[in-house]
């Protein structure tokens, strides 16, 4: 499939990864279509030139933006759509907002996450249930906390996909001045990598609440990428350097970094929160709370050896206490 | 090479480091000798009962240390001996304080560094120069800042040898409830790794000093380990996963933690500090300085892509602005 000269753009979402990805298709192209389920948003949207709720910083030129509470509206009038909302909500949001077919649009993820229950990547559940041809999907990754695309700080990005000209044809409509893009055709390594860079940024979290220190830490986050490469490798097996900023960088900029809500709820958790009272105190769910559910249970096929992974999932969902797991961890760490 | 059964121990050094390892060999081995320079120190050491200028919340027990200013006494009385001083300082010391013979011990390096003007790794050094078999010498390595073992958090250290029973049996020694070790075959990838995190760190600093955020820094890193294998894959190749604690988590702590001098000097390069007014500021001069110096050398002939650590030297040695010499680097990386 060829992607048209001038695509039409459509953005789904509202949260702060859809703003930062709005503002930097609106950066050099002329014109967004923009998808809100939430009228009001998008009412205080257009009086405060800013998202209301999220990354507030970022001003935008309302000329560049069609907004609408209409999926099907947005779907008509784009042949590029970018979903960017939480993994939890893609079925309800496309099964009860969406009539019409996806098959001949070029559909985006920068979805980082599975569809709970069915364990699909969004990539699988476009593919399997929409009829998206796997070359016309494309799945965004990279280390991109989006409070430093408002401050518009240099950021790095990777378009993968099964067509690498439409990959690089996507990729080009994110280029601005603060994003440079590389393109992949690993769809699948980089959907399970964002998924499992969440789980160990909650793991660094914890670790951190009890009190380990960065010595650990760096062991921690060496161990990691191995378990994130024995694990995709291990799934959909095909030439990949785990190293590439996709996968390791995403990993790092999770980890590591002030922004990063998943490790702020392991932090939680580490520092003997529950589960509820963490997410009740966060006024969110983190999305590797759910990730690390998906990745146990797809791993019971596949039995790669994924140690920290199945210590956050003890923790999370089987009350182990975190002060005696992480000590059983740190036994299985070298 | 066996080691005997309860070796004598010398440490030589009167640094952070030095004295983080002398406070794990101390914790469950009966007794150390150890060798400082300055005998102001070992008196001051005495009274206080920790180290008067680095690592002061570490206590020691004086029962289990005979101090020494006096190497060749040192040499005379200990089966392994331990070098944890700078670099740039190895070969003054050795060969105006050392007359006796090294080639019947175990001679461990705990320096990160290249020997100066001869570009030798310090294995190559004891090895070429002191005739020390390459079977008795083991490079210590691992992601750990004095600072945290001075406060007991937990950490990994390598020990690196081409005997691996002897890498073993010193491991050993440093084992105790806050440390964890592993062994290595790989001594020369493990001390050039140890090298060119320190440039790395430099740049991070840079970086950071010039602004650019966590987003950038990731992808810098990741570029970062990339870099490493190129080059000790070519300088010394043999089978190794770079995603090791030794070399990757090595360099992550060293490039994230605050406790990273390298990281430091860097950020005031990027901050627009002269080197000269940095290491003035900073009462030291950081390893990564002349490392970087060292493998630019060495890389004359191997010829590595090594645009991160090109940048370091540029910026460091041929006085080219930080803000241009970055913004170049930003197109090689991806």
């Amino acid at each position: 499939m060829e992607i048209v000269d001038k695509p039409r753009i459509g953005v789904v979402g509202g949260g702060s990864w859809a703003t930062a990805i709005a503002k930097m298709l609106t950066e050099n192209n002329g014109h967004i279509n923009w998808f809100m389920r939430n009228i009001e948003s998008i009412k205080a949207f257009k009086v405060l030139k800013h998202n209301p709720r999220y990354l507030c910083e970022a001003e935008f030129d309302l000329d560049k933006i069609t907004f609408t509470d209409d999926l099907d509206k947005l779907v008509m009038n784009s042949d590029v759509i970018v979903f960017a909302i939480p993994s939890a909500f893609v079925k309800n949001v496309v099964t009860t907002r969406l009539h019409l077919p996806l098959k001949d649009k070029v559909v985006v993820s920068a979805i980082k996450g599975l569809i709970p229950e069915e364990n699909l990547t969004i990539g699988e559940f476009l593919h399997q249930q929409y009829e998206v041809p796997l070359e016309q999907i494309v799945i965004i990754s990279g280390p991109c906390h989006s409070e430093e695309i408002a401050l518009e700080r240099l950021s790095y990005l990777t378009f993968a996909s099964q067509d690498l000209k439409v990959a690089r044809a996507v990729a080009q409509l994110f280029e601005c001045f603060y994003v440079k893009t590389t393109i992949s055709d690993d769809i699948y390594g980089t959907e399970y990598g964002a998924v499992l860079k969440n789980v160990f940024a909650i793991a660094a979290g914890i670790c951190h609440g009890l009190r380990y220190g960065d010595n650990f830490q760096a062991v921690l986050i060496s161990n990691a990428i191995q378990e994130m490469e024995r694990f995709v490798n291990t799934v959909h097996p095909m030439q990949r350097d785990i190293k590439f900023s996709a996968y390791l960088g995403d990993l790092l900029v999770t980890s590591y970094s002030q922004f990063s809500r998943n490790r702020t709820f392991g932090t939680m958790i580490g520092k003997g929160y529950s589960v509820k009272s963490a997410q009740m105190e966060m006024l969110m769910i983190a999305e590797g709370y759910f990730g690390v559910k998906g990745i146990h249970e797809i791993n019971e096929e596949f039995k790669v050896h994924m140690p920290i992974t199945n210590a956050v999932y003890n923790i999370l969902y089987e009350r182990i206490s975190p002060t005696m797991e992480i000590r059983l961890l740190t036994d299985e760490l070298r």
